[in-house]
């Protein structure tokens, strides 16, 4: 487990660095304070609803966490209290310019109750870069972390007994200045709201066919595509709502005249070739302008690295696998389905884990891949099982953090 | 006059079809009903400040417009309430994912004591393109237009008697969906508010440094940058504030390899140089992806273009004027002022109509841009002094739309 934690460690320490050169610092004034934490509990507990009725993100739980900013006093005492409407002025900087990141992961429960997170250190850091490239404020992710495990202990009850049902975690955070004006804010708010979920995959895995998308740019380059800003998502519905229109699941974002693979709708990308020495490259887009640094990426390079490298083997990858960050092209993605090369393609993130891919229509013509008679390819199949079994604590793994009872 | 305003719509008419290739239009359900206002008036109204002390954006008036709209019922009636807090759901889109789209205009006020708007119509069309664009309902532009001349009305005695000063007004458009999810969204709410705002040359005109930018792209191919989305301007924050340590007021956004100039700060922008024919061109990027349709940008051109015809001449501008919607490149500009052909740059926005450029830092060195003795080139000077007569009714014109007393 300390190899594959430490490989996951310097994987994501490239990526910081990588990202710092971009970053602004506002003075955040005092620190978030875990010791200064106030409980207001409901007074009018809900119950949560039937877990096979669960539609993503409709459904919240009893309580949120809420940490005010203010640029004269910093951060002020964290609040747990029952779930609500925020109360905004109509000139807040969040309604007018967009400024505010989140971030999701999920708490699990295990077979024996324990309920756990997964990597949630990666969800604070990347919130705390999101944050720094909108000029909204810093903050303790350590405290955040230890925050968000009170307030899943308080409502753990809402997490569903079901298999692969789980709690979706969302913290956000915005900028709640009472002013018009295109500047650092000088109030914010960060908060954290749970939904119960239930399995991406209801009733079996469905691979999903993409459209290759060149007219709509998810990120460009000098743009924001790096970070979990709300400003990427808001520029991605129409073009999602066309494909649908159009018989498509996702679109499959491209960029630059040699039509560069990105992303696949909120998703990163992973793509399986047969490779020339006889095994198999596993390729995805590297951490530049236009990638969001995904955790479940990064959790797939942490691991797949660790098979190829034979410091930590994976039964169930094939013996001869290179890793590769790097660019590829559709013209590269059809030649290789038509030499019969192009093995697997999959989405990767918190909400799926990962997500086959069955088709691309590209320029009027639609790319098979691959897929397993289950629907998911043996590559995708012994991701999606390596990282649930660390998520479910089947795998013992140091990425999985203990959430206490309340 | 006619000529001048019948240019003006042409010119927006062929922006609306270039821009209309990307709009997804909502089932926006029943539309605004100006008949169905509601106003519930202040029991407190505040005593406006003085008008010296007004920072831009920070002073509100004592009301505000909400216009309510869900999928099951399209828009609701409108109704004009004392300015507050809007209560919102933390699962709501525009917290998450940067549903919110905006405009900015002036109510000014004549030295008769009348009020009026400039081409608030082009507001309304605008908003509804970028609402479309990422999936918010559309709605009927001349309702709102009369909604806003009730709530200017109404709190008319906060526009400023002082000359210069002005009521800027925020139409903001934001998705209210109770529900994590990057769709369209099921609810919506269009809400104005109001500001009195100072002159933006306090103590005469001072033109602004400019850095050159190309590290950070303010908008790129297939992005948002032709709307006017919330999502185009967190991301500017940052790169201001560095320009501002560096010592320069604005960004100069610039794009691609051969660096063209796209913008400035959240100004669109012109260039005057010496053409070969003896004359001048005045030069502004064409409007695709990636310039906002500005509003005061389409009034120049319009004035511009009446003047260079010979249909409508103002006799402060160059007799030989070519106009020209085209590219230019930094390298283009640098030629310029070192052959003496760089004659002004200036931005053009709402809230300072246009604003001289004194130097462009490009690559570690400083570009000087000529500005006249008070610190307005003659062209800039001309175009300043055409549109806010238009502005205050010193020269009559179809742009200015007169707000009845309340």
């Amino acid at each position: 487990m300390l190899h594959s934690h430490s490989l996951a460690r310097l994987s994501s320490r490239a990526s910081v660095l990588r990202l710092a050169r971009r970053a602004y610092t506002q003075d955040v004034g005092s620190n978030i304070q875990l010791s200064q934490l106030r409980i207001s509990k409901t007074d009018n507990p809900r119950t949560p609803p039937p877990a096979k009725n669960l539609v993503f993100g409709q459904t919240f739980t009893d309580h949120m966490l809420s940490v005010a900013w203010t640029s004269a006093k910093g951060w002020e005492a964290p609040h747990i209290h029952p779930y609500g409407p925020l109360s905004i002025d109509p000139s807040c900087t969040v309604f007018h310019y967009a400024q505010t990141s989140f971030e999701g992961l999920k708490a699990y429960r295990d077979e024996n109750g324990k309920v756990t997170l997964f990597r949630p250190d990666m969800n604070m850091s990347r919130l705390n870069r999101s944050a720094a490239r909108i000029a909204l404020p810093n903050f303790d992710g350590d405290a955040v972390v230890e925050l968000i495990k009170k307030l899943v202990a308080l409502d753990a009850h809402w997490i569903p007994q079901l298999k692969g049902h789980s709690l979706y975690i969302r913290p956000t955070i915005i900028g709640t200045q009472r002013a018009l004006g295109v500047a650092p804010p000088n109030a914010a708010l960060l908060f954290v709201i749970c939904s119960p979920v239930g399995p991406y995959y209801k009733g079996g895995f469905k691979p999903v066919s993409l459209l290759a998308t060149s007219e709509y740019v998810r990120a460009g380059p000098g743009g924001t595509g790096g970070y979990k800003l709300g400003a990427n998502y808001a520029p991605c519905v129409v073009p999602q709502v066309q494909a649908a229109k159009s018989g498509y699941d996702q679109n499959l974002w491209l960029l630059g005249e040699d039509h560069r693979l990105t992303e696949v709708g909120t998703m990163n990308l992973f793509v399986a070739l047969k490779h020339e020495n006889g095994g198999v490259e596993l390729v995805t887009p590297p951490l530049e302008d236009v990638i969001l640094p995904g955790i479940t990426r990064d959790s797939i390079l942490s691991l797949a690295r660790g098979h190829a490298s034979g410091a930590q083997p994976i039964s169930t990858l094939p013996s001869k696998l290179i890793v590769s960050e790097r660019h590829i092209t559709m013209k590269e993605v059809k030649a290789a389905a038509e030499s019969n090369r192009l093995l697997e393609v999959f989405g990767a993130g918190t909400a799926a884990v990962v997500c086959s891919v069955k088709n691309i229509g590209y320029n009027g013509e639609d790319i098979a891949v691959p897929t397993g008679p289950d629907g998911l390819g043996p590559i995708t199949k012994s991701i999606l099982d390596e990282i649930t079994g660390r998520q479910l604590g089947i795998i013992p793994s140091d990425w999985s953090v203990e959430v206490p009872p309340f």
